[in-house]
């Protein structure tokens, strides 16, 4: 797992920006679920969501002689990183799949960053990211793999921690397996009464699967689920070996559950969050073993109403 | 005016069920803006907002032998009052226009109040109301012309000056004007150097004409607006004479502009707010000679994008 150390030292690099974000509560969906539910709200965190935190710790850690900063993503990892690289005072560059959400596109020039889209598919994003690189000399910091990346994520349990003293639980998304390796990495170390779930989507369920069978499983495709942030096809090659070692179980959440759990977060506690961050609470409202005192990670908001 | 002494009375009376509200704000707003502003948030207030606060410290003034609470309300007010009656212990019975939403009528139901909309419309409601309070002795709480009310949302005013230092101007959404009558009360009396600036939308601008004729003017008919909070057609007869007295101007908004200005609160703060709330917001982008640090009342958040 990643050394606590390690996180500690992140907490510390990206203090300057990355903000501490609030737990919210819901008396109303407490109530209702018969729990205790701790929101820590990463939706509020500056560039919307939680990726600052790791794309910033792996920015002030690149090689000084590196001339820019490179990465692939679709998502909030490009607004993540092309705000670490700005606010470092580097250049970079963001590849994005050509039918990228044009909001996102927008965010990340917004950012500094210079966005290619220009025939980026998923298929051929890193035979174009490794030329880019050969072209450019530029430095990369992918999305989840990286172990800077997974300590600067790990961040929000500490503060968790601080926040929330009696968690029994805590809920994770899983996509690459970036943020909960680097969450389960500081309660398997600092608290370890704590289970770390993981939780996906139905159909996007490489994670579990993966730990059923012992090692990494690659789905036929990727999940039609509304959880965009999280389709992935399988787990990192660093992030499942930390995975195997820290997280307790896996719940698998279908998209029905994920959209009343949306739902249920606008109406009664008037915060805007993405699907992928609303799984959370669809696991709270599918799986009936949770413990009493919950921990969700809301991992994003950047998410409009049609 | 509101005597202080009232409002701070109120204070204590509520604060065992309205939250300290925390201030909100957004840096990229403020960027794009070229302002400071500091968002009031009451759409995160106990019951979704701020009518929590004057109905309960009416309900708490109300005649001991009074055998329970009535009202009128198409919307917050409605949820107030039964939130307020059911914490007190009494029964609380709430007139609806028939076609009230669903949504608004159900959560009305769900504190507990008796919900009487069948035949009632806007134009006999007085009438309903009336003989109601007569069969039943029940003792009426008005939305906003009443003192007690009007003292209850003063109490906002108390807590954002504790928030915030240096406000120069604060922003409120003017319907029947209980809310803004409580707010300038406390300015005028703490800190008369704040600027309050009641906000109307197009079409249902009853208080900025009745303030420029000197005498409380009736519209032909509601406005259409988006902003449903506030669709009243003339200021109150106890709320008018302490808006003349205290309130400095009124912007009036077009509901584009609020359109815009709820979007970017999605967008860049992950709130849900009615339009009734944006229009705050939407009288900055409108507005080009406002101050430069400027409080803005959200007065709620019971919206659902469609």
């Amino acid at each position: 797992m990643i050394p606590i150390a390690d996180i500690y030292e992140a907490r510390k690099r990206i203090s300057r920006v990355a903000k501490l974000t609030p737990v919210l509560t819901s008396n109303s969906i407490n109530l209702e679920l018969g729990r205790k539910l701790f929101f820590k709200s990463e939706h509020l965190q500056t560039t919307g969501s939680f990726k600052i935190r790791g794309a910033l710790n792996a920015v002030l850690q690149a090689p000084e002689n590196a001339p820019g900063i490179i990465g692939f993503s679709s998502g909030n990892h490009a607004q993540g990183l092309a705000y670490a690289a700005s606010i470092s005072s580097r250049p970079a560059i963001v590849i994005m799949p050509s039918d990228s959400s044009k909001l996102k596109v927008e965010a990340t020039k917004r950012y500094g960053a210079k966005v290619v889209t220009e025939g980026v598919t998923v298929e051929n994003r890193y035979e174009i990211l490794s030329k880019m690189i050969v072209e450019t000399g530029y430095h990369p910091i992918p999305p989840f793999d990286d172990y800077r990346v997974m300590a600067g994520q790990g961040t929000i349990m500490l503060e968790l921690l601080e926040q929330v003293s009696d968690l029994d639980a805590v809920l994770v998304p899983v996509g690459g397996g970036g943020l909960i390796s680097g969450i389960a990495s500081v309660v398997k170390q600092l608290k370890p009464s704590i289970e770390v779930i993981g939780v996906e989507p139905v159909g996007g369920d490489d994670t579990y699967q993966s730990l059923q069978k012992g090692e990494r499983v690659q789905l036929d495709k990727p999940p039609t689920t509304i959880c965009d942030g999280i389709r992935t096809i399988i787990p990192g090659e660093k992030t499942f070996p930390i995975i195997q070692e820290t997280v307790d179980r896996i719940i698998v959440v279908p998209d029905e559950a994920t959209i009343r759990a949306q739902a249920l977060i606008m109406q009664r506690m008037k915060q805007i969050v993405e699907p992928t961050a609303a799984i959370t609470l669809g696991a709270v409202l599918v799986d009936k073993d949770l413990p009493s005192n919950v921990g969700l990670i809301l991992t994003g908001g950047n998410w409009m109403p049609q």
